[in-house]
């Protein structure tokens, strides 16, 4: 069997692997205060033109989301994102169990936009009990979203200006930021998150790193106490130089998007496959993610070589499922994939 | 400079580097449903003689402790520990972030005994509020403690059996399990944990991992929505089999027990050299780390080769350090601080 | 000007001043344990038919959602309500602050149905991660509603059905419990709720009473600390007799029904007379809330005698308000609106 | 039997049912916006002589106590304060519930010094590992205390020098305020409290209210979002002006500083009764909480007649009990229990 049906199904970057066995006998200081550390800090807000932020290496995407935002927040601060959103949908109401009200927007392909950003807070502001009630204080945003699809830099911007007229919090979850950046049709870069977004973060755990995610507060105050925070939801790993060694490995010399590129492009070669055949997408993505109406035969079909995600009957004949590709893919896998679905 | 300072200034034993390197190809499974995991979880249950227990894999020891604890407890649940106990002292609040107060009880050497434990809890039954307080409902003991010393089987069987009589849960925090294991004078084993505690772990970071924790619930109910609370807090690792794999790679053959148990003999040699000079220790210990009263000219001599931690000032000449070996700790690093003591 | 804005504009019914005056000199024990809470807690259980069930007085309905609900959750547990629910829309996110994803479903007329809650438990055990997800674990309706709105008994039925399917607690907010029971088309009972819900409270705020709400819980286990998670959120008044004496001197004697019932009689005399003049609805509401389309100038005109509650702009020339009924409403104040609309 | 077990007993002064009796035709605005709350909040300030302040009302003291502290702390702050504090021993943990550490200092006759404040502070700077930690950020002392002691002018102002030098918040429980205030040897005033804490409260409950805490907080930003918070943890009352009566009745023609001072007085009374019969006093305490040993056969034959509250046995022949008076007792009352005293 060959998976398609994640980004995280495979260990890491051979470079990574090299790089911890050359280190293996080196010795560190704990808790990410070590020359890896520093290293990939420097490197990413220098990616990110943003000399003035802070880099903090968390081991996972849930703890880098609900860590940062209730780090952020305060009780009474509630989180605008898409009804689609990952913190919506996908952590356990981890941001809810760190006592924030998530207020869903409907999404549009996995997107929200400034106008629907707007709109809630004035609603709030309208509400005639706004001093009872939680603020919103977070936009929460995630590139690649969940169905794969891309802010453009005009809708950012858009967002990120009411944002700013609100005093709200810009936050990316780039869990996939590699595949974001990594499009064809991508017109977002480092530098535009580092401009803005007040938090956002490169992923490592999707993108070819063993595990890791590299969050960037983009203000110079944000980080007040930002490390007890982690500390205190475990997120401070002891032999933190594993985290900034990773990042440095994959971003010092372009590796990280390259490989991430190169899924994206598979992706495309599946997508173009899929169209030849007739195959409807449930949304056109640009990156790794492909979501596709399949009819339950076609599934069963591929089912039989392919690992693929289920995401639910769409009618009594048909299914929609996700193909994902990965930094790990590789391109004789998917040229299998393609002729098995030319072949349907 | 040579590294005394802690146990987790390393990266791997060697074993697990090769194992990711032979399985970095192979695709898997998510969020610790694979064969690694499996096999690992199979030969801990073995090992603590527990068939009817669940093995959980953490990415770190502050996760395994407050993700354990407030999926066990209630909020009106209270933990009873060591005042010296980790939770207590080092982990940001994480115990009463998650809701639960931490009753601490004098430490003798970093332990506490059955009739504190009970004295306390029957503090509890006849304030004439208990109806209104949180209720002892958890007793946190560590092996090895704080001081590396060791609950001998008797002290832990007494606790257990007041934690049954009290309807309490019994929790060890084994970070440091395998220094625990290893030392001469232990008589307690994986199997009586297995058979004393309600929730114990198996402590990888510390001990030849480069992360990661096992955590054994005994009893067969324990675990309901225990991986949901794991997930709400960040705890479930996307790429979980590299937890298994370590686990699995660390214990099938004895390894994790034998580089631990180097480590307290390594530790066993410097605390001769002490004592030979007559340098006094603040506690005896059986294990890996020695905490000994050096004067300020002792420590700045030391402090010219070696890395180890200060653990505050005694009185105006002489301060408490801590030296700590590891699994990683080489014999002629030993050799050299064992000469170094004896020259000063 | 005359309050129509809501049913807590008031003191409190005159016989409950009279009792307070006549015990100023007795004393009592605290926190609860006194006659008039024993006789109350009696009284209600039997007007409730539920003698298996305890009674706890809670000082306000804020609290009595989000302690009653926390106290029977883990973590893990989510909420399900209508999207205009109270606790969703007013309550600052006590529930989400309290650690519970609210799951929102879009409202009928504030009400939601047994088979939009089966839908959501399904799709939750459907999700291919429900072991990952917070599970769909309490029913929450208001009795009356936000709109003023009525469950029927086949409704309750139906809802208390799916609920004990799936092994979800039902809890009824009654804030506003006594004009439900008192409109003329209401088929439910106290009993009704004794047997249908899990928990449900008789709500004296709003309905004569100075303050307090009686949360009935009607299985024997289920305040297993119940006081304690009370104390722990400050709801338990040192003073609690008052509460149990206002919830004892309304109810005796049925006072605490027929002027709540007297209430739902003035609405509907006022809902006639907008009818009359041709005035919409927003909803047909048969009890105290009456919410009402007016045109600017109507607004403007009953404005400058009248306070009511605007609910906001429903286009360029219209908004709607809600005029409300209360216990302490009279019949002269009724007259004289009455006439007032009439005259618009 | 007559009752000095404790100061709320007893239902509210008799101005206070005949200002209710008066206003309870009125129609008021809900949650606090309204006269009553209006004028009261000044008289506090002007009493305080705190006219940047702001004054909040909250239906109970441990609300009061954890809503204040938790909407002043984030969740990486802690605080500290007595061992025997009401917020660690009676209220269910509630601060932990909230997320906070108590760090409880071992009290002297309840209370805790500037000095012992500032060896924890410089403990924590000191730590070694404070940006990992979570801060002293408040300190919580009781006026009076447990035992019934006070603070004197001088210890207050060290302390608050300690909090000011530290950016900590010096927050005072004043259930007891009025007790406080009207010893005879208590040097300070409510201005002092003003000028020297940055929240203190004005008890209502045990000094002659029904019920009810007013908050003082005496800076002018503090006060951002803390009604958000109240309404979150339900301690904004709908008929909010219930509150502000009870305390504008109370307090603007010195009722309350009357009924208190003289509550202190028959407790000398009591206090020299116990002197002369050689009966020996826990505490010293200068106000309404007597803690005085008796014996078991002194304690059986007081308790024939009176209700006192047991604190626990001394020894094998002696209990400690406490003994209140409230601003309730009569003289009779007292003069009973003193000749009872002198027949023992």
């Amino acid at each position: 069997m060959i998976r398609f049906n994640n980004d995280y199904n495979h260990g890491a970057h051979a470079s990574i692997l090299q790089a911890l066995a050359q280190t293996n006998d080196t010795q560190y200081g704990g808790y990410g205060v070590d020359d890896w550390c520093d290293k990939a800090e420097k490197l990413i807000l220098e990616l990110s033109r943003c000399p003035q932020g802070k880099v903090y290496f968390f081991p996972g995407a849930t703890q880098a989301n609900f860590v940062t935002i209730s780090a952020l927040l305060g009780s009474c601060d509630s989180v605008i994102c898409a009804d689609t959103g990952h913190i919506n949908c996908h952590e356990c109401a981890s941001i809810e169990n760190a006592g924030h009200k998530i207020v869903a927007l409907p999404h549009h392909d996995g997107k929200i936009t400034a106008e629907q950003i707007e709109g809630e807070v004035q609603a709030y502001y309208n509400s005639g009990e706004a001093e009872y009630l939680t603020r919103p204080s977070l936009v929460y945003v995630s590139f690649t979203t969940e169905y794969g699809t891309l802010y453009t830099k005009a809708e950012l911007t858009a967002i990120s200006a009411v944002c700013r007229k609100y005093h709200m919090y810009l936050f990316v979850d780039g869990a996939r930021m590699g595949y974001g950046l990594g499009a064809a049709e991508n017109d977002l870069t480092l530098a535009d998150f580092g401009r803005l977004a007040d938090a956002f973060y490169i992923g490592g755990t999707k993108c070819g790193a063993f595990f890791g995610e590299a969050v960037v507060l983009t203000q110079p105050d944000m980080g007040r106490r930002f490390k007890a925070h982690m500390k205190q939801f475990g997120a401070v790993l002891a032999k933190g130089w594993i985290l900034g060694l990773q990042f440095y490995t994959l971003l010092h010399d372009g590796t990280y998007f390259a490989i991430t590129k190169r899924a994206d492009e598979y992706a495309m070669q599946i997508r173009d496959a899929f169209r030849q055949k007739g195959i409807e997408e449930l949304v056109v993505s640009p990156t790794n993610q492909q979501f596709v109406i399949l009819s339950q035969e076609q599934a069963r079909k591929l089912g039989q070589k392919y690992v693929f995600e289920a995401e639910g009957p769409v009618d009594d004949d048909h299914v929609c499922v996700r193909f994902c590709t990965s930094w790990s893919t590789k391109q004789e896998e998917v040229d299998q994939l393609v002729a098995d679905i030319l072949n349907l």
